[in-house]
């Protein structure tokens, strides 16, 4: 199979635009009349500073950063980030979790070892189907801060609302970061994966309210120190360099495409297509709640465990890669991030029609 | 410059195999057919899964690791392993630590956040500048493990022996490992940074005696507990996929090249030349006691610290590249990974000789 026949629909690491992995090609060997691949330059050298300070810059405007915050590029995932946060910020106190699916329950249970962790809602009686509403979060007083999962990449769905909460909001926007507007004043720490719709696996972003650092408990390891990092510009030790420019790449390609704004309106016109078809369906069951649902990863079902696994294997041999669920979830999953065309939205849904005149009863 | 003109002696990241950059180049935007770039695959995936196996089999193959001990492919680098390390292993009691530069000093100061830290040896009043013989080692009763860094990239020195200690050794191997063989079964953990002489920066392989695993501190995040990252196969979450990727086009070139053995005659030869030109030079001045020498970074001064400069920035104008010291150590330093050709140190002696020439006085 090429890249022609192929749409893939990982939920990370998934798809980047084709001209990105082009550029990265076109100059792998020697970047910039550099005679060095971006893989062998040294961190601390001017070129790689300038790569560095560049995609920095950019992720800066991408998402109007103000002053106040700082963006740093860790390692780690956002599983080091489940204990990095209640680490840097519950300073002796405790924090509000809202558990809305698989990984804010990760990110919840990780934090009980460092603080006490009051749970704000937890949608776990209703297999995480759906987002609660603001008046259902149970919100405590005086908590350090409240932590949510902006989008859940497993059960597929997405907050459409920002909580009104007393405490600095911490928000992992590891799955939506950059597919909208956002703004970064109103949180006091946004962080993501990279491995979605910014870089390939091995990059962690934060974007810090700069105000929080400095309370981390005595024990934090240096490299999880909030303070430390901005204090070093995100380098205490070597960062993942090829990854920073990757994502140096990701934030031009963006930028060429109109930004988070063009990126909003493709996700709808995807997402829309998907969810429309799936209401229409007397065949396919979409999973999320009406009002909950999200616009990266839509989350489907056929009518039996049976089907659902002929589909992925059938939609696979076509070149629809990736549409197997979470295994937490089970069913059927198509992630569409930023890098999606919706000409990929159409061929699902023409193997999905296909597949279900195969075989509906 | 084109890599034609450039030898990049980077202390890390450092110089790759121009044969492995055409590999990665070759297949970046479609990975043998599956219409991905690595970069998109999903690492749950089976063509993924693949990848990753291959990886960790050809590198328990190149270091012969027995099945006593597990290969796990972190984040991190080296500094997350200065709290990991005693995070897991110190197991409430105390280690002995070998100061004998840069890093080892950042590790046994982290490692006092998480127990009793003793010093077996430092070398700061001597600028580093030698490695302590077995007699000089202080070795406590019942240490949990003896912690050294094998070489030193900042001071350019290495042990030529193994410690013999009660202890289990703990071995930081950043900056030489895969340049010699090594008898994994005398370590109880062996560690590297990958940025030197295994993929690029973004990657920690870390080499554990399996029977150590499973006491780590309750506080220990779950990311970085061996236990946790042995039971699931380093893949806890999304691991580093690029970076294991060109760990396994970089351990294909060394098998083709012969593997350690033919790494450490190489060695032998590239800082066997440089050494004997700094020998018998009168202008320069090798920095590491002779019985100390680094076979990977070869450190020395011209007479002044003004020359030292006019040398680096000379030397970066003729395509050597990177020969500045670590700012800690100053002075002048040329990395020789196992990727830097003997043609690389050749070129670097005609210029030092030519520097020479224009600068004695």
């Amino acid at each position: 199979m090429s890249r022609e026949n192929v749409y893939n629909f990982s939920a990370g690491p998934s798809v980047m635009p084709e001209s990105v992995l082009l550029s990265a090609r076109a100059e792998l060997c020697d970047f910039g009349g550099s005679g060095m691949s971006v893989m062998e330059m040294s961190h601390r050298s001017a070129r790689f500073r300038e790569i560095f300070d560049s995609a920095k810059a950019k992720l800066k405007a991408a998402m109007s950063v103000p002053d106040s915050h700082e963006i740093l590029l860790l390692q780690g995932g956002a599983t080091l980030q489940f204990a990095a946060i209640p680490m840097n910020l519950m300073d002796g106190g405790h924090a509000d979790y809202a558990v809305t699916g698989h990984f804010s329950k990760k990110a919840a249970d990780e934090a009980g070892k460092y603080g006490a962790v009051r749970i704000a809602c937890d949608g776990g009686d209703t297999h995480y189907s759906r987002i609660p509403s603001q008046e259902e979060l149970e919100l405590s007083a005086d908590a350090s801060y409240f932590y949510y999962c902006a989008n859940n990449t497993v059960y597929g769905t997405e907050w459409h609302y920002m909580p009104q909460t007393g405490a600095p909001l911490v928000c992992d926007m590891s799955s939506d970061i950059l597919s909208r507007p956002v703004n970064v004043a109103d949180y006091g720490l946004i962080y993501a994966g990279a491995q979605k719709n910014m870089a390939p696996a091995g990059l962690t972003v934060v974007i810090l309210d700069k105000s929080l650092a400095g309370r981390e408990l005595p024990l934090t390891p240096q490299l999880m120190s909030y303070r430390a990092m901005i204090e070093h510009d995100s380098m205490l030790n070597t960062p993942p360099c090829w990854c920073i420019y990757m994502l140096g790449l990701m934030l031009d390609w963006l930028s060429e495409e109109g930004g988070v704004t063009a990126m909003e309106q493709r996700r709808r016109e995807r997402a829309g297509l998907l969810y429309g078809y799936l209401d229409d369906s007397a065949f396919y069951r979409p999973c999320a709640a009406p009002g909950s649902r999200s616009g990266m990863n839509v989350t489907f079902r056929t009518p039996s465990a049976a089907l659902d696994e002929a589909f992925a294997r059938e939609a696979a041999a076509r070149g629809l890669l990736n549409l197997k669920g979470h295994k937490a979830a089970g069913g059927l999953r198509a992630s569409l991030y930023n890098a999606m065309p919706v000409e990929g939205v159409r061929a699902l849904l023409d193997f999905m029609k296909a597949f279900e005149v195969r075989n509906h009863v």
